[in-house]
């Protein structure tokens, strides 16, 4: 799509020289042909030392778009970002693509639908009503048990076990509002990729990236009903045990433990061998590996012992 | 079914004037031609008001009865209506219903179930695995990822999106209970609605309501992995975020926001544009709008985030 | 497989009489034709008892191993039996067993999975999209709605519903961890049983045992999105309200309530007729039955309402 395209799309002037925009990303990782956008003045830094083609950025911030940046004003920018992200969407299935291709000795249910443009490599078992969708991966000796959803162009590793009714790549949620509270979907045009040896359990939801992947690593283990938001970075052979969550962009490192009904806010750093006890609220970064933590607000684990008989003693 | 037969199935007495009764329905909204019942006596008032042909009452409660309602009276009311409520329940598939509709321009997968009695809308796209029972209702330009089911007589609007593996119209967890202990099932006759611009995130269970409608107005956003009980009521524009939940019958006013892992008690009212922090748990009606809050019990969420610096400092 | 041949996988001498292995146990349930394992002093006494033919055990504990009953020595007792575990995992589909045997009255979509070796009672109704499993069995008069996953071996019993997207009998969260930190899959070789008269909500996990059953007993009452662990046992009756959750090995007896977001630890024991409100944190047994409870750390409820009030008071 060209930038004056867009620039139309948005409803905004456009005086700069055309380009042709393959995509959009992140202030940090969109490269030259891609378009990103600012909605918020802590991202000032971001603005300036952007390669994008060009940003949507409301006038407020306008002066911080480098020369060679176009800037697209819009008044709400998150609102217009959601508008573009529609055009780039790429379709659902695309009848155009080759059929999928079936690696040496994997068994597919003949009830199982592998959309067209989907490789599944060899020696797998995919039983039925398992959906793969287009331009999916999945690699070598990899179970996929029944009404497993992998959403289009999501990668699942070699040596991977996914239980029954999870669903690997549905839309991360992301929506811009506007002033009259409505909403407007942010379309989610990332991907999610399962690194190898990694088991998920049943009613799993793991998030595409709004840009980007949403990156599960190596060796990782996931139980029953976890969720883990766009963009998240899970460490490798991290463990997340039944009903906890990771909301949106957080990185965890590797090995960490996160207990039943635990979950992390979003935009996290969490050090490697951190472990959590169940019901664990994370809202901070963790920086020193290693520890053990508990409680909403989180405390260390001995200390939210402490804290508990502490408060147990109002009783008397 | 003729109210003597249903005296007859509930094993009561019958006195009365004969008529055709087509369904069950709560005192307050029950027709003439609808059966209902009461347990409680703190719904004195509404068996006083109500219009139904019948209720099915104990004998404390018989003379609250009006004079145009017959009064089945019965030792335990709440499992007689257990019984009765079975032989109102549709049959799940019903094949003497016409073939589904499905509206111009639809993609509809050859693997996906569609029901005899349903009908699709104009546009939409339903993948493989999909399940739409047997007279729902689906509008245009609508979009449902593999493995969803939309059960029977619910309707979901148009220019939605429900992705995978949820579920939308199961049961309402609903059950009478007897002295020795043991569950009777109360049918859940009533359905889903779904109105326009509606998305729903993966692995999210939407139940039908006893009676009437559990609805989910225009506008709303649903996160994985959230629980919505029978008969709820969700306002326009309000968010839930991922693992959050909803017992019966609580109704949400127009943009609520309801952080993660949060969820409400059953038969709240919420006053539109509230704000829950995640990890919520509101167990009364929230009157005044626009606040936010935080913590179980609940607190204004400054409040809450003051009382936990109180509280660590118990550790001094 | 032969005890030698055991030896040989997990690297370690043999020099006692050959025997024929028909599969793995616990330290209390194996019998003379099965090995079974110890990995932690607390056992001692299981290990004395035992009648395994042979015990994977770290050179520490070698001397508890009876006379009778062969010591396999290795570094990482738990490792090792995880590495034999997958020796003994059931095919997931046996291309060699019978076709499924469908009873009279049943009504089985086209659309769902029934494996070879299943068997289905009379009169059941099984929707499209169902996958019932290699050697699974179904009672009579059952539903089963779109999208559930039986896996192969469980058994669901007579007037049972389960509602769509459950999961039945996936594998329990189950691994050993080495000094690198990287895991190794216990394949869960039990299965799950589920008695008579049992509904089970939409997007329920229930995961099988790693050796025997994880057990759900007459009349149980399972919401959506609840989490059962592997070899917990659920007493005839108990009722769990949505979002909640059971680790592995516990065991509830009948009519136990566990109200929303409630979660129980692993490995506890708790009285019939125990109710627990929303969001309660089980840790401990609970020992006296008949008693309500409720918060994390849990109290009787009526101390938690108290303490709430102490604590709201600390703001003053």
């Amino acid at each position: 799509m060209t930038l004056s395209k867009i620039a139309e799309l948005l409803n905004t002037e456009f005086n700069a020289q055309e380009r042709e925009i393959s995509g959009m990303n992140a202030l940090k990782d969109a490269t030259p042909s891609e378009v990103s956008f600012v909605a918020n003045s802590k991202y000032i830094k971001d603005i300036e030392e952007t390669k994008a083609a060009a940003v949507i950025v409301p006038a407020s911030l306008v002066e911080h778009v480098p020369e060679n940046c176009v800037a697209l004003v819009v008044e709400n920018s998150y609102w217009s970002m959601a508008i573009l992200s529609k055009y780039f969407a790429p379709v659902i299935e695309d009848d155009t693509l080759p059929h999928a291709e079936i690696g040496e000795g994997s068994r597919v249910s003949p009830k199982a639908e592998i959309a067209n443009g989907a490789k599944i490599g060899k020696n797998c078992t995919i039983l039925a009503h398992v959906y793969i969708g287009a331009e999916a991966v999945v690699g070598d000796n990899t179970i996929i048990y029944p009404n497993v959803t992998i959403y289009r162009d999501c990668k699942v590793g070699s040596d991977c076990i996914i239980h029954s009714n999870s669903a690997i790549g549905a839309d991360g949620f992301g929506f811009a509002t506007n002033n009259l509270g409505e909403h407007k979907k942010i379309y989610q045009n990332g991907n999610v990729v399962i690194e190898d040896d990694v088991e998920i359990g049943s009613n799993v939801s793991v998030d595409r990236a709004v840009f980007g992947t949403t990156l599960i690593k190596r060796g990782v283990r996931i139980d029953n009903l976890v969720q883990i938001g766009h963009n998240c970075e899970i460490g490798e052979y991290s463990v997340f045990v039944a009903q906890s969550g990771c909301a949106g962009s957080t990185k965890l490192g590797r090995n960490v433990v996160v207990g039943g009904q635990s979950a992390f806010a979003g935009h996290l750093t969490i050090a490697p061998f951190s472990t959590f006890a169940a019901r664990s609220g994370i809202t901070n970064d963790i920086k020193e590996s290693g520890k053990t933590y508990g409680g909403f607000p989180l405390l260390e684990q001995r200390t939210w012992l402490k804290l508990q008989v502490k408060i147990a003693r109002l009783l008397k």
